[in-house]
């Protein structure tokens, strides 16, 4: 199996965590085809073949099917483990938590990291709509510690998918300007993550994005 | 069970949709409170402790127990009925498009005729914002355009829960503003959707939306 990514996207890194966390070993169980979307390299016409929507992560069988979208390459990759529930009311609450990531969560948090990392110092992007991540970013999270002032995980009483496609971007939130201090419960659930067995962070940004994802605006 | 709902939402009509596919019965089998989300229903204190989030649609099983999230709604109702896949790998594809839907299709589909039939005639959301809409929305159209040329459905070899998470606001998008014209197998899939057994439109919108979703800008 190939993976298609870029190594400095969350949602890219909801893969690979999930594999490794499988057991699943790079260059030995699957491969990773670095595929920089800030750079254009999803919008190739070979990548366009494989995936019409232009964006990563997708993964390629070697029968040459593929799947595209983070949160349902999990749910595929999760089938029949325990990161999956078994239980259909509880499978669907971790489905509604990870619509949520990629409705009211992701086009937030992960958008402010990109405005602040990826486009110029002088974006017009850095003004009012880095604001409105800001905004529904933190409304996000006001949602997640709530759930988590009751419940331990996202994705049913154990740790699973859900908590991956969440965790993805709540953990570099600060790159985008987020100060999670509000937030202990949400804080304390990024630490169960991290000391979760097979465990791997996000690889650092490249130097360019690294610089300006430290900058203090 | 009793379905919270906006009837002009296309979020909230995909769940009566599959119900009545489903052959259950409204004031029977299901109740729906209307929750007109245009007007604050769903940021009452009551809605608030239902959905933190603050969104419809939301289902309530008898015993209390709540599900959010539209697509995570579907994937629950259709559990073990044809409108799922049984198939692991085409379940994650039905998957793929639902949150394909969700991020790159909704909110730009969904949003041009929330603008145009839900806001002001004076508001700023109808310039730029407006034209975003339809930019991204028509790159949407794209992908499923290209996606049809080759298959007769989103879910798989059948029908199913993809078609209806897309349907929704495809079916309405020329209240948003947007041509369906230049995609002839969508309006293809559009028909063939509506003549499956058990379909029902969604309502006509209310007179001051309905007169504001008719203008010609």
């Amino acid at each position: 199996m190939t993976v298609y990514g870029f190594s400095s996207s969350g949602n890219c890194h909801k893969v690979r965590l999930l594999l490794e966390q499988l057991g699943r070993r790079l260059d030995q169980d699957y491969r990773w085809v670095e595929t920089d979307s800030s750079r254009g390299q999803t919008r190739t016409p070979e990548f366009l073949a494989k995936n019409p929507n232009g964006r990563v992560p997708i993964i390629e069988l070697d029968d040459g099917r593929v799947l595209a979208e983070s949160n349902a390459i999990l749910c595929w990759l999760a089938e029949g483990s325990p990161y999956l529930p078994a239980d259909a009311w509880q499978r669907a609450q971790a489905l509604g938590w990870m619509f949520f990531e990629q409705y009211s969560h992701e086009p937030y948090v992960a958008v402010a990291r990109f405005i602040r990392g990826w486009t110029p110092v002088d974006s017009p992007r850095r003004g009012a709509e880095l604001s409105r991540c800001l905004e529904r970013g933190h409304a996000a999270f006001a949602v997640m510690e709530r759930h988590l002032s009751d419940n331990a995980w996202f994705t049913g009483p154990d740790y699973g998918i859900a908590d991956i496609a969440l965790f993805a971007y709540t953990d570099v939130a600060g790159e985008g300007g987020f100060d999670l201090t509000p937030y202990p419960a949400i804080r304390d659930w990024l630490a169960r993550v991290r000391a979760t067995p097979g465990f791997v962070a996000m690889p650092e940004p490249a130097a360019g994005a690294a610089a300006l994802l430290a900058r203090i605006d």
